[in-house]
This record gives structure tokens, C-alpha cells and sequence, in this order.
């Protein structure tokens, strides 16, 4: 058996015309009469399925097919005729019908529509819907387009690690990796939790990022990025945050806070633009049943020259809007999502980077700015969601990083490699991460990151 | 400025030939007399580095360049010579050198051989060594590979969670994620861990293995991979185990054993096809320095039909040479590495798969054959290490595999989604897994584990 995909189908309907082909897939929907029945076909293999029609005369097990219930998997042998007057450019019209798998009458995808709230309870059935099945092709698309843009301009990929003895920024609620019994705990003659019994003799989390592991790699490649899951314990229940996603930070030697704006910007454009490419179809469907601007919003991304303003300007512009705001804005405060969204959408009507935060509001090891109240950070603000990229133009001197980490109350010791990459050869050196389910979510339109993971973990929740 | 890269160089010399060139990288040694000094420059863009030559009549900050210690970055702009007859194919002729960023005496990459025990001390500094630089770009481009062989081929990019609540295998030891306080553990009303008040509001621990979840994904989209971080808190001090590692599992539906052998003999000589063709100078230098055998060895797999034998035939081949085996051989008895590396380098002499292995040994959800006595197991053993994929036919008959569970005394209902999947339109599917470390130990030849993971963590170590 040489099977071909509907995808292929599609690709080349022309030249398969009148031609016989084998199909594999899950019944949608069956409808039959006594003589002549119809199967939506779908594979997974792109968006649309493929109508099966198969006959009484033909096919001896013709009333076994008719009594098979929804998503019974089977494989299908017939000709492919083009039917250009009918909705479907063609059909396959079956020789043969094989059942692989049957399905029961409590399938719980019935053709009906279901709530997304009901379809996270079934994240093991869910991506043979349409939203999910389109939703994880354009995940895997993008995790792709990310990895062919950073090779394709001479980027290593770098694995840093997950379990971690420290703390990244110095903030954040970390997971904690152990193997000690609770039960049984080890203690230190103070009675403390004695960790140098546990697996790592320390205690170690997950981390919530990669970037101080990508530094080290970008003083020896130039350009790195990661690409890998992050973790966060912190309890929260909005739509935006899971406990375990992943993310995507390049690390830039010999560069700047422009060179690391451009490289965002060259990524997004790239990103979109491939993703839009390699699926039509499945952006088709969310731009017309989930969200109605989404074709437009990203062209207008992938079209724009992203625009740059400077915190203090973007808080100059925002206070003149600071009636309609539930968060006034002054210099010095945090910008709130309304904010961002006022700035890329209202404001400049396009993606638009937020440089130079104050210095009090940003991590550690951001560079510090002439004016010594600054620092080197940048913010990618989008319309639809605002901020999308976070990124900062790293502090390279050393005096003052080390007065920047006693400001953070961070102790050196626990920092002593990465201080060692402003002693033996520093550069310039700049980064971003980008949240790749927020990224997922501007090309889909889907608004809650649930949906966007194929088994999200979120506070109480890791089923599956 | 617009820098260039050093592996552009190499690519281009002919073009660039007497045309001035920005270079950035670190000074890997520095050498200088009164008048003229010499500069091995090296970016990380590729294994080799470039020979910047400069001169006191040329350059204004001449002694300052020249009483740089080794690490240290510049910046080099200068005129590029072919030298056709030299050693090194061009060299840069410095009309500016400016100090990015110095080094001092101390630097510990000195020029001199290190060993790689120390190396792993400062490993945040390693991938600046010849081995390392070259380690870590193979690694890049070999998970690069992976990427590009499965979206070629219709695969959809899965990303399977990391945090689970379950055991994949119903085996191996697992580290435990949590947000309790172990000063303050909650307690059930019978004195037990109330793991209901941790963040999944359960006990969750670190994923063994994502191939459960890939299987949903593949029967909604019939191919599916995944590629990401998996672990295992055993206690082991070998060259070959890491607590933290990367994974590639491909699951394919409408598949059987057959395909997924043809499957993983088209990945491993797709990949290794791509490293060798990428990396030619990494893979040059590891052959000559680390590994004699190793293009010898590269291009037998790549040039070799696979061999297939079953688990049965094996035992028969290895039982004739046990006096010669620290383990005997017997039916029943699983393959350890010496019997493995008997089998593809003494009687075969290239890659083959052994199939058909029996029940006891394997997972449970690995398909019963019709005999009674095996599954429908595969590994595939390739000259040098032995085995290096383990895959199998999945058991797609719900009654046996919850025949199965029962005899792995595994609880149905932890499994509910697992056995869902047989419910609703199952198909005969089937995957293998792939160490990524292990991979990247094949392609450079590379002995220790700690060597091809940038920052490993391994049992009693998670620094950096």
C-alpha cells in the first residue's frame, strides 16, 4: 500500500486526476443512503478533509462502512475525479474501504460544536478538531520558521539546561526538582532540610530562563538562541499564563540594542510570513471563525517598518490618554497591558519597540544608560496583544554589574561564571525572549493559552 | 560597521581577496615582535580561525594590541590576502584593531592542552576551546537536521509536556516537581504529604518520555515528532547517562514495525548526511584528534542497507561466541552493550535492527505477535556504541493492552486517555525514541555524555 496524504491530494489534484490513491484517515461525518454513501475524510495532514463516496454496487462490506460510527479510522482505495462544479475541487470514489480502527456512539466529537472549556477536558481527542488540529499545525509551522530563520542566518542552537541551581533574573517562583522523600526528610544538624542529600547535593528548579547559559554560548559563537520549555510557579488563572511553556531567546555578541531590535524585527516578519505561506488554509479558517482581523493585523506586521520611541516618550504620549486609563502613567511606573495596546494600536497603528525603561523596573542585567537612570531594555509592542518580545542590551562592565547585582541583593558567588564573561573577553552583547504560546496565539487568534498548548499545565492542573 | 563572519570568509575568499573585511572574535593566541605580531582569530562561525596580521608602521595603538592577553575581543578591520602557498589559505592585514573587550593573565584557556575533567569545571568558557566550539556546532546542526528530515517528511512538531502526572513506562525514577514548603509539608487527615495542596493540586514529577502524549497527537495528525527535554533521577555515574537529556520520538499511525524501521534508517543517514556535509571542518578535526574511525564509521551507516534480524536469530548468532561474553547469552535474557556491538560490528558490520523481543523485557505497550511470546519490539544497533534507537509497534487491541497493564499491575484509570485512543478510530501505530546525546556522541566520537550537553547535569552536579 502506498499511501498519500490529502495534503498531497490538494498539492496535486491536477495530475491525480482519474488516477487511483489510497487515503488513511478519521471519519468526520458518514451519511448514507441504501445505495450510496459519503465519508469526510480527514487525515491531519492539512486542514480540509477529502469526501468519500462509496457505493452499494462496488463495495461488499458497503453496509458495514454506512454503520461505522464518527472517527473510526479507515483506509480508502479509489479514484480521484476532479469536481470542479461542486464545492470540493474532488473526491475519491472507493474501490476499496479497509476499517483500521472502529469508534463508538459515545465519540465524544459528535458534529456539533463544543466549547473550548469542554474540548481541554478531552486534550487527548481535541486536536481532530478543526480549531485544534489547525492550531497545532500552526504551532508546529512556527517552531519551524523560528529554526530555519536562525539557522539560515548562522545562528547555533544552544540547549541550556532546565533543572538549575540558581535563579535567573533573582524573581519569579520556581518549581523545585527534588528526589528526597518527604516522608523521610534529610536534616542538617541545625535541623534545616539537609539538600546536599538530594539528587544534584543542592537544591535545584526549573528554570525560568535560559538567557545567562545563552551569554556564555554568544561569547564563544557570536549568535545563539534557545528554543525550550520555562517554567513559572507563580499561581495565576488568567488566559495569558501557563506553569510550563516554551520560549525562544537569542543571544547576540558584538551587538547593540539596535542590532537586537532589528533581529526581532527580522524574525517576526519571517516567522509570520512563513507561517502564512506554509498555512493557508488553517490561518483561512481562524481569520474567518476565530478572530476577524487576523489576516489583516499580521500583514500589516509583516508590511510595517516597526516604529521606536523611548520610554519617556511613549510616557509623554500616554499621559495625554491617562483619563481613559484605569492605570494612570507616570514616569517611572510599569506599562500595563492597556497602555501597550494604546501605543501599537491607537498611537502608531503598527509594532512599535519601547526602549530605555527606568532602571528600578527592569532586571539586573540590563546595561545601564549614560543618564544613569535607564537601562538598555527593549519591549516589542503589537497590536492585538502589546507586548510580545522582551529583550535588553546586556550590562558588559564589570564594576558596574556587580553594583547592579548588590542593588538586586544578589550574591555573587552564586553569579561568579557569569561575572567571568566580563573578565576574560566581553563584548557588546544583546537578547530578547520571545513566549512562543503568545506568539502562537497572535498567528491563531486564539485567546487563551490553554488552547494552544497540546497539554497545558497551569495552577491545578496537569492532567494527561 | 559591517561585520563579516569567518566562516563567510572561507566561503567567499575568492571574491574577498584584497578587499577590506570586519572581523570580531577573540584572540585565541597573540604573538609579537617589535614591528609585527600575529593574531589567531577565532568566531565561532566555523571550526577554523583567521590569521590577523598587524604592524607597528600601520597601527597607531600597535603596543596596546600587542600586550593583550589571550581571550581577549577586538574588532579587526583590514585588508584580505590569499596566501596561496602559506598554511592558511588568507590572512587579514590589520589597518584597525579595536579592543572590545580584554582578558587577563589568568584566562584559564591558555594555550595548552587542558584535560576534559577540568574543562568541565569551567564550562562556561569551554565552548571556546577547538573541541567544544566544534561539539557544539555539531550538536546545532544535527538537531537542526532532525527539524528539517521530519518537516520534510509531514511530520507535525509535537511539544509534549515535561511535568507530568504520570509514569510513562511505569519505570525508571523520576524527580518530583513541587511548590511545597518541605519546612511546612500540609498533611492528610491520616498523616500523609497532601500533595491536593501543591501547585497541580497532585503529585507531578519530571516526564520520563513523551511518547503517550505524542501518540494522541499522531492519531489526529497521522506523523508527529517530538523533540525535547526528558529525565531520569537515577543514580548513575557512567559516561553514557545524564539526568537531564534531549529526545526525538516519532509516531506514525497506519503504520507497522516495518515502516518504522525504514523510518529510522531514513532519519539517521538523513542526519548524519547533513552533519557531514555542514560541519566539514568539525567533523575533519574530530576524526583526526578524538576519533580515527569516525568518517570511516559515518559513511558505512550512511552507505549501508541496514540489516534487520530478530531477537531470536540474534540470540542463535551470539550464543555461538558466549564463552567470549561477560554475560552469557540466553533466551530470555536482554542484549547488554557487548553483545550489542558484537552483533553490528563483528557479524553484520553495519547498523542493524533487532526485532521481536520478548514480552518480559519490553514495555507494555508495546504489540504482542502472534506468538505469544514477543513484542513487536526494535533497537538498532550501530557499529561503536550498540544500541542507539529503541522503538516499537504500539498494541493497539484495547483488551490486550489492558491485559498488559494488568500484567505491569498498572492502574486503568491513569491511563483512561492512553486507552481512549483504542476506543475511538485506533490505528496499528508505532515510533521508537532517539537520545539526542547519544547522537551527538556517534557524530563526533565524543566518549562522555558530560562532553556533548553544554551544561550537564548529571548525579550530584547541576552547576552553572
Amino acid at each position: 500500500m502506498k499511501r498519500t496524504e490529502i495534503k498531497e491530494l490538494y498539492a496535486g489534484m491536477e495530475e491525480l486526476g482519474g488516477k487511483t490513491v489510497t487515503v488513511c484517515g478519521w471519519a468526520r461525518t458518514i451519511r448514507d443512503s441504501k445505495a450510496l454513501g459519503f465519508i469526510d475524510l480527514n487525515d491531519g495532514s492539512c486542514f480540509k478533509g477529502v469526501q468519500i463516496v462509496f457505493e452499494a454496487d462496488k463495495l461488499p462490506n458497503y453496509k458495514d462502512i454506512a454503520k461505522l460510527n464518527v472517527g473510526s479510522a479507515i483506509v480508502v482505495t479509489g479514484e480521484l475525479l476532479l469536481t470542479p462544479e461542486a464545492k470540493q475541487p474532488f473526491e475519491i470514489h472507493a474501490s476499496e474501504i479497509i476499517v483500521e480502527g472502529t469508534s463508538t456512539p459515545d465519540y465524544p466529537l459528535q458534529k456539533k460544536r463544543h466549547t473550548m472549556e469542554y474540548l481541554r477536558t478531552i486534550a487527548h481527542l481535541r486536536p481532530r478538531t478543526n480549531t485544534f488540529s489547525a492550531a497545532f499545525r500552526v504551532r508546529s509551522a512556527a517552531a519551524y520558521a523560528i529554526h530555519k530563520f536562525f539557522n539560515e542566518n548562522g545562528f547555533v542552537y544552544a540547549h541550556t539546561p532546565l533543572i538549575t541551581g540558581s535563579d535567573c533574573e533573582g524573581a519569579g517562583e520556581m518549581f523545585t526538582v527534588t528526589t528526597l522523600d518527604p516522608e523521610n526528610l534529610p536534616r542538617t544538624e541545625d535541623g534545616a532540610v539537609d539538600y546536599s542529600q538530594d539528587f544534584f547535593q543542592k537544591h535545584t528548579s526549573l528554570t525560568v530562563s535560559g538567557q545567562l547559559e545563552a551569554e556564555c554560548m554568544a561569547m564563544a559563537f557570536g549568535k545563539v538562541y534557545t528554543f525550550g520549555p520555562t517554567f513559572r510557579a507563580e499561581k495565576s488563572y488568567t488566559q495569558r499564563h501557563a506553569a510550563e511553556f516554551w520560549m525562544i531567546e537569542p543571544e547576540i555578541a558584538f551587538a547593540d540594542l539596535q542590532d537586537d531590535m532589528q533581529l526581532a524585527e527580522d524574525m517576526m516578519k519571517f516567522v509570520i510570513r512563513y507561517v502564512m505561506d506554509t498555512c493557508p488554509q488553517d490561518i483561512a479558517f481562524f481569520n474567518q471563525f476565530v478572530d476577524k482581523g487576523l489576516v489583516d493585523r499580521l500583514n500589516n506586521v509583516v508590511n510595517s517598518d516597526f516604529a521606536r520611541v523611548t520610554y519617556t516618550e511613549a510616557v509623554e504620549l500616554l499621559k495625554k490618554n491617562n483619563e481613559n486609563f484605569e492605570y494612570k502613567v507616570d514616569w517611572g511606573t510599569d506599562l500595563q497591558t492597556e497602555h501597550e495596546k494604546y501605543l501599537t494600536e491607537q498611537v502608531f497603528g503598527k509594532p512599535v519597540f519601547v526602549t530605555d525603561y527606568p532602571k528600578e523596573i527592569k532586571a539586573f542585567y540590563m546595561r545601564l544608560n549614560d543618564d544613569g537612570k535607564t537601562v538598555a531594555a527593549v519591549d516589542l509592542l503589537v497590536p492585538g496583544i502589546g507586548e510580545i518580545i522582551g529583550g535588553s542590551q546586556r550590562e558588559e562592565r564589570l564594576e558596574i554589574l556587580q553594583q547592579r547585582m548588590k542593588d538586586f541583593q544578589l550574591e555573587e558567588e552564586n553569579y561568579w561564571w557569569y561575572l567571568d564573561l566580563r573578565k576574560y573577553g566581553g563584548t557588546k552583547h544583546a537578547g530578547f525572549g520571545l513566549g512562543f504560546e503568545r506568539l502562537v496565539m497572535y498567528l491563531t487568534g486564539i485567546a487563551n493559552i490553554r488552547d494552544v498548548l497540546p497539554f497545558p499545565r497551569t495552577t491545578g492542573t496537569a492532567e494527561f
